[in-house]
């Protein structure tokens, strides 16, 4: 009886070893366990790849792998999620210019209602972050665009309610040449005017 | 000798049922994995969160728990994955306005070299996508605007350089009446385009 006990008990461990492999190499998600002691437990199959991990480096001082994960600040990071308890959450640049959503969680082992170490998730937000970054882009260029449009025209604008006054004083007194005057800087001001106007509908 | 292997492996036993079930407990991903009959077999402690599941929906068929997941295509999805072996991706919003990136990725056994099921993946993007509704909407009403400037300045400004041939007409013909018109026109004009502006301005 306690034999075929522990023949199930072996083949539920082949289950369950397979389970967790399986598991481990099916998740999209890179994920690294860093235990108490600052040493890389596991990973998975994308944090394997995206860091150029090997099965060596299970196991080791996570400040031995650290030149291999691109974010300068990543072992002081796991020191605070494991001194405080706290969640950590970051958005993070690698030093190859791709974003990750970076989360620090404290690792419970549940039986023992304790904690060690943590689970450090990496989630690539590089696509999500070119495209905010495109849109405030186009909204910086539009802003501009559009305070260079009112800017441009206020000033011209705002002279044209003085020209009328002037027109209509030299056509009082009949003054010809100081009319022609006013009227060639109305003129200017007009075509200067339109191709604000036009410039501005080509950039749009 | 048979014995204490059997002894160690329950005791590694123990250790890989802990791992995989802290594995699953620890995770900030929700991820539901469901076998090739479409049986619900596993899912980690944010999916059960999220989607109100409980430790009886385990070995459930799919479709009997498709009502606590909020994407009315979910299944379909599954058995394409499925059947065509290939992975899924797709920004889903759920029936309650929130987002998630969801994958689904074909189950690999790896020592059968072989697949079973798909594992769901899925990360709340909400935060994300609200940034980028915003920044898309604040360009939509920088466009209008602009538009708007652009549509409402042409008309006056144009007609400032017809304005200026009248003004030159009326004041060689020395007709005050008709001068007295069109110096009104040109005021006019430069009232509303001063409006224009400064509406505009205040809008931005």
């Amino acid at each position: 009886m306690e034999k075929q006990t522990a023949k199930e008990k072996t083949n539920k461990l082949d289950d369950l070893s397979v389970d967790l492999e399986n598991y481990i190499a099916n998740t999209i998600i890179s994920q690294l366990y860093v235990d108490s002691d600052l040493k890389l437990r596991k990973f998975t199959l994308p944090a394997m790849e995206e860091f150029t991990l090997t099965p060596d480096d299970i196991d080791k001082d996570v400040h031995e792998v650290s030149d291999k994960i691109p974010f300068p600040t990543l072992v002081e990071h796991i020191k605070e999620a494991i001194e405080t308890g706290n969640i950590f959450e970051k958005d993070i640049q690698t030093t190859d210019n791709r974003w990750f959503q970076m989360n620090i969680l404290p690792y419970g082992i549940r039986k023992e209602n304790r904690t060690d170490g943590v689970m450090i998730t990496f989630i690539d937000i590089t696509k999500r972050i070119v495209v905010v970054n495109e849109l405030k882009q186009l909204n910086t260029q539009q802003y501009t665009l559009l305070n260079k449009l009112s800017h441009n025209l206020k000033q011209p604008i705002s002279n044209i309610g003085l020209l009328a006054d002037e027109l209509v004083e030299a056509f009082d007194k009949k003054d010809t040449e100081q009319f022609t005057t006013w009227i060639e800087i109305l003129r200017t001001a007009s075509g200067r005017m339109n191709k604000i106007i036009e410039d501005f509908t080509d950039k749009i």
